[in-house]
């Protein structure tokens, strides 16, 4: 037998992440490879005492078919959430509640993306977009990104070029890059939006994962500042990397008419997302207790940040050239030597013992075959500094 | 500002579901619109301890990021729960856990349906399934139903005349029609399957839900007898209707190249179902506690439906035709009187205080507007009796 697919499967290029993966789970090995937060940290007496709560005072919500949008309660709690960061004008009817953050990307794809649409992107980017929009036929350009996020000047050129039906961006301790888009950047990004009539889509799951300090406001939190541009404004948050990936609670903010439409596809797509998860994350939230969490994880994942960094430049010297990340899982890292091929390195250092991931995948185009994405999230300290060591070694 | 959205959209129709939805939720209107189970049939307490002991026995499990495919406790327990039901050669490895059986049906029209592409539906069907498979392009051929579900040798002439890229049936207490295919029908689906090398799509939420005698086989359990028929066949099963929907724990089972294919579309969908569901969900069916709730559940639907049969019989006589189901959650009716439109019918019963859903919608193509389907599901005996007196007192 043999099936015949549909035409979007032949737009997509997985063999790279499949390749991945299988770097991801090898026992024995010291793994910066994944994209995980530590489950060490996770809440999990906070999470079941809200799970109790949510079956006693609402079992009804919390097990039956639920409103697409999302289930009240968490949508108003998200909207506390969003306010106590600055976007203090996001009522709860104008966010709904996704399946993760992934399934927002997903909806704003099948709501915007018609085959051959162009659609910008930062070089690098989170790999699961470029290959979610690709499902929908973007055509996709990229922009690049420095110490600073991506440079607007360079975006408005991009934009009068190929008049792109929106744009992409992790401004926020960028995944893989790790950088931060400044707060002049920002506004700018804003104004452009306006001027340009250009949708703008802030992916935001690190922000609340700084380290020193607070990163600038969130692209949604700005607009208030900026006038028209939260007409021109999506931003995508979650609750994946500060309370629990396995609640697949994330939120979709959006122009009316386009979160109207995103629903639609929703109902079409899961129907809802888990009210059992909703339930329990709003009864999480109304607790207060994810500040308490944060407080706890920033200094973990601070320390472990600082332990990478300083081992890189130990370890490795002038061989890696990278920008010290404020936040976030990530660094994101560049071989000097030229002609230097990260790939060949992930392959030596896993016979050395150690993991990561080339950064190529995370180019929608035009790949930088030098860089590579190191995550500090999962392994202590100790860890860190035996496996920078073999990367050293492996180098 | 106005946005341009993607090309898909104009291809489903939605202004027919809002309509229905709004019938839905008004307060003290007798309801028989909307397609739940009985939240007060729920194990709350059952669930409650399995959430437990899932975050318990499996913290990280329950709450990290989880494969594409599905917790893997959770696939074992599906794979049993299928055996028990006669579809003893679906191993774990050949299922994948789905976002409610909804996220099955979504994966099949991003893997299968490139625009333009045929896929044969019963007339009626699951109205979702509909706008689902039409937001990626499907061009819709519809297969009468009578009291025997489809008719193989219609269905033999509309693959011959319209090669689909697959038939999707809902064979056991379908929605809404209420019929069951017979075992004849059943064994001959399989056989034409392979004869014509076309995909057959099983949507089995209901099977469970029966009433005096279990249903024939699924068309998965069959399989087993029909030489061939597995390559072509693929199941969606679900815990909505049985335990939960507020899980969202459906699941796929497919031939391998389309299970791959779906998983890979899942990945860029919602990365994971809820690992924090499904942990709960694999505590619960492995606590054998499924069984015993089905017990319990049964005899209520069958009240209730029995109830509804006959109090249609007592008050509306000749005026409605429909069979006698003989599980699942719903009645299927038709208006005798020629030209009868139950649009009309449907406004009379809302001033009278009693809602039901008009036909219209389930079908792809020319609609039956004389169709209408009641659920029994939600109301008591008392409340079914009252429903259906006001129904008599609209016509």
């Amino acid at each position: 037998m043999s099936l015949n697919f549909a035409q979007r499967l032949d737009w997509i290029e997985t063999s790279a992440i499949r390749e991945l993966f299988k770097l991801l789970g090898k026992p024995g090995i010291i793994s910066f490879a994944g994209g995980f937060p530590d489950a060490r940290l996770f809440d999990v007496e906070g999470i079941r005492v809200a799970g109790e709560a949510a079956l006693q005072s609402d079992p009804g919500g919390a097990l039956q078919y639920g409103a697409t949008e999302g289930y009240n309660p968490l949508r108003e709690q998200i909207s506390q959430w969003m306010a106590a960061r600055g976007a203090d004008q996001v009522a709860p009817e104008q966010l709904i509640v996704t399946t993760g953050s992934q399934q927002a990307l997903d909806l704003i794809g099948k709501t915007m993306i018609s085959p051959g649409d162009t659609v910008i992107v930062e070089a690098p980017t989170f790999l699961a977009t470029i290959q979610c929009f690709k499902l929908y036929g973007a055509n996709i350009i990229t922009l690049p990104v420095d110490k600073d996020g991506a440079d607007p000047e360079i975006l408005a050129s991009l934009i009068a070029q190929h008049k792109p039906k929106f744009v992409y961006l992790i401004p926020t301790f960028g995944n893989p890059s790790g950088a931060t888009l400044s707060l002049a950047r920002r506004r700018r990004m804003l104004e452009l939006a306006v001027q340009t009539q250009t949708l703008l889509v802030e992916d935001d799951p690190y922000g609340d994962l700084y380290f020193d300090a607070p990163p600038p406001p969130s692209l949604m939190a700005l607009s208030a500042q900026v006038a028209g541009s939260r007409d021109w404004l999506v931003h995508c948050g979650s609750l994946s990397k500060i309370l629990s990936p396995g609640l697949r609670v994330g939120w979709l903010i959006a122009p009316a008419a386009l979160l109207g439409k995103a629903v639609m596809c929703k109902q079409f797509s899961d129907a809802a997302t888990s009210t059992y998860a909703q339930a329990t994350a709003a009864a999480y939230l109304a607790s207060g207790g994810l500040n308490a969490a944060l407080e706890r994880i920033r200094p973990v994942y601070a320390e472990r940040a600082k332990a990478m960094v300083n081992a890189l430049r130990r370890e490795l010297g002038s061989a890696v050239d990278f920008v010290e990340p404020g936040g976030g899982l990530f660094v994101w890292a560049r071989l000097t030597a030229s002609g230097a091929d990260a790939n060949l390195l992930a392959k030596r250092a896993i016979e050395q013992g150690v993991a990561f991931v080339p950064g190529a995948p995370f180019y929608a185009t035009n790949p930088d075959p030098a860089t590579f994405r190191l995550s500090f999230a999962t392994a202590d300290v100790a860890t860190i500094e035996a496996g920078v060591a073999k990367l050293a070694k492996a180098l």
